[in-house]
């Protein structure tokens, strides 16, 4: 693990928030993505050496409309920024988490993604990301 | 706001989780602190140019037992890094963003703090650090 490569947050609306956040943190949303697959629209914003990544659902099926449901909006996820994914995939179940997705998939941002279950993190959901080459 | 200062995860204890931190995060605890004023033990653990803070309630009143009581344990609280605590605590009130402290207080890791309501920032609970000089 080299960096927190973004913070997720879950929206109910990018538009509606993307101000908030833009003010919070004093720089502008540099892209947003929709992530068909996922049934999200993204926006991404820096702060350091890492982002900021609002959350919207495009579907009410979407996971991040079932989060913002149970808990209301705020903080989704945890990425953190991996050199070599199937690596540390292995690693970690090797340690015995648990993995959502045992083989990377394409997320937003150009990156490799795979999830670690919460219920092996104590509740929190946690991304592996990895540049793609 | 230069960097993400740390992310501030609630466990029910520090000693169960620190392992479960520690392999996820491949590094170990470097330093453990109790914060009296706020009910907490904390231990932080380096991750690029940025912590994970583990915060455990020492009494069943303290914010952070309230919180694992609501919503499990999880993510607490996001931490920015900012160079002027006071100019920053002035630019966001200004903004209309509503200040739970108004003037910054001590907290843990030789810094200097201030909380946002989470009302302002859209239930993310964010908090700005400036490092004591």
């Amino acid at each position: 693990m080299r960096k927190i490569e973004h913070i997720g947050i879950a929206v109910k609306s990018i538009e509606e928030s993307a101000k908030v956040y833009e003010t919070l943190l004093n720089t502008d949303i540099y892209k947003t993505e929709a992530v068909e697959s996922e049934g999200v629209k993204t926006a991404f914003m820096r702060i350091g050496q890492s982002k900021i990544e609002l959350l919207e659902a495009t579907s009410p099926d979407s996971p991040i409309a079932k989060f913002i449901e149970k808990r209301g909006e705020g903080t989704h996820h945890i990425a953190f920024d991996v050199d070599d994914i199937e690596a540390e995939i292995e690693r970690l179940t090797n340690e015995g988490f648990q993995l959502i997705h045992q083989t990377p998939k394409n997320g937003a941002d150009n990156k490799l993604i795979a999830f670690l279950h919460p219920k092996s993190t104590g509740g929190l959901l946690v991304e592996l990301c990895q540049e793609k080459p």
